[in-house]
């Protein structure tokens, strides 16, 4: 049985484009309505682990998955950086003029202001996901609707592309990470990785220098760090969790005896997953 | 003659209500359409000040804003944290059951998911602004059509709240910033604030422990740290900025000798400004 790997989103999907990229183009991918169902799916056992955005370069980490990956217990298995191309897609003979209406996400919507301004004859209405949208769209056929999505959503649902490229802003990218139970072993690719991260979430009393002191594990033994975080702890004000990514394994001698010591001095230490990067 | 202060939406929009909590009832308002006319308004002097979102506690920092900041030169000069409420709002006498179209800002419908799910019969309509919906709908007047906004844009336009605080999670805080020129005087709260901020922006080398060294300029002095985010070097794989938030004001002595030292070691430093907090 091949490997099923969970998307949020309907068939075209940026997520589902992650998970092929990351899972190989022959993967079973499991469309999910929600992050939540899509979660829960790998908890069921209905899918081998699943594929969620964490981060966008202009929106910012997507704090709402962090939480649910803390809440799954589902550990990181791998990560890859899709580039967001935004398209303006219609059923076939369809003209750019003849337009009064454009489906999609409500944030791609709003990655698509400026092209939705200029375009003012269309009436920007909002559904539950971009490649939902051009289904609709294609089911519905009229000459007067059209749908913002991605070229993959165009090509499965035989939409034609009227304008492409309309995000407002081209260093648009989300990172996605591939999830799944620590115990599952999944196929890897033979391809060698750039390098390996290893994601962790750690609190330290609220005092001054604690974050140096912790980062401090990590420089004596010249660890590089590849992202960090802080964000306020719910329900303690002034109070923060630092999420951290290092480059590096979790079973190299050297990060292994950084969390070590981490663990000493903070007062918890989170690991998310230790994990191939492909950008 | 008045302080004038712009923000972007319309009126009754959450940036309003941020507006007036950081410079006072009484002040002029100015709305605009987008955040880049919201930044011109400021740099052309018809507005002495501005009010822009920078965080939110679900969706993370909203980096298109802190570019802007960075481009714009302008300071900030206060900040202020907003609870994100939203209500269904119509007309008077339509009920409930009557609606069959709501109009809101894209991300105000994302962040009324659970509420559109479960009312399927009403079709979500992307428009500009949440406030800017409330105004559309009462001007309609229509029996099957509401919006979603703030408590604010319902009175202000007269429309009546069906449905309270329909987001989907409660912890949805927004952070705003009031942005002003360096050398424009605004009126300050007589109310003594409960700590100062500092925040800059600065780039080391990258390589291992860089970031270590540079906080240590802070420990040194017992300087606490509000907030730390690492954003990529557009243009610059693998190189990193850091957004910092300092407690404190700039030109006591610690903090101005902590922020020489870090000049000396790092790339860059970018003061973004030194402000009185009032969460």
């Amino acid at each position: 049985m091949g490997i099923r790997v969970a998307y949020q989103g309907e068939r075209g999907a940026f997520s589902e484009r992650a998970a092929r990229r990351l899972m190989g183009e022959e993967v079973e991918t499991i469309p999910c309505p929600s992050f939540e169902e899509m979660f829960d799916s790998v908890g069921r056992d209905e899918a081998d682990c699943c594929v969620a955005p964490i981060e966008n370069s202009l929106a910012g980490s997507i704090h709402r998955n962090y939480d649910l990956l803390l809440q799954s217990k589902l550990t990181i298995a791998g990560e890859t950086n899709l580039r967001i191309v935004h398209n303006l897609i219609a059923p076939p003979d369809v003209e750019l003029g003849e337009l009064r209406r454009v489906y999609s996400h409500p944030v791609a919507l709003a990655q698509c202001t400026q092209f939705l301004r200029t375009n003012r004859t269309m009436e920007a209405t909002a559904v539950h996901d971009t490649a939902g949208a051009v289904r609709l769209v294609m089911d519905r056929g009229r000459r007067d609707e059209a749908a913002i999505a991605s070229d993959d959503a165009a090509q499965i649902y035989g939409g034609r592309i009227l304008a492409r490229g309309i995000e407002d802003n081209a260093q648009n990218y989300t990172r996605f990470l591939l999830l799944k139970h620590s115990e599952r072993m999944l196929p890897m690719s033979p391809a060698e990785p750039r390098r390996w991260k290893t994601s962790i979430v750690f609190r330290v009393a609220n005092k001054p220098g604690s974050l140096f002191r912790a980062l401090g594990t990590f420089a004596l033994f010249d660890i590089d760090l590849a992202k960090i975080e802080s964000r306020p702890v719910e329900g303690r004000p002034w109070e923060y969790a630092f999420y951290l990514d290092l480059v590096g394994r979790s079973d190299e001698p050297v990060i292994a005896r950084a969390l070590s010591n981490l663990g000493e001095m903070a007062e918890t230490v989170t690991m998310l997953g230790s994990y191939p990067s492909r950008w």
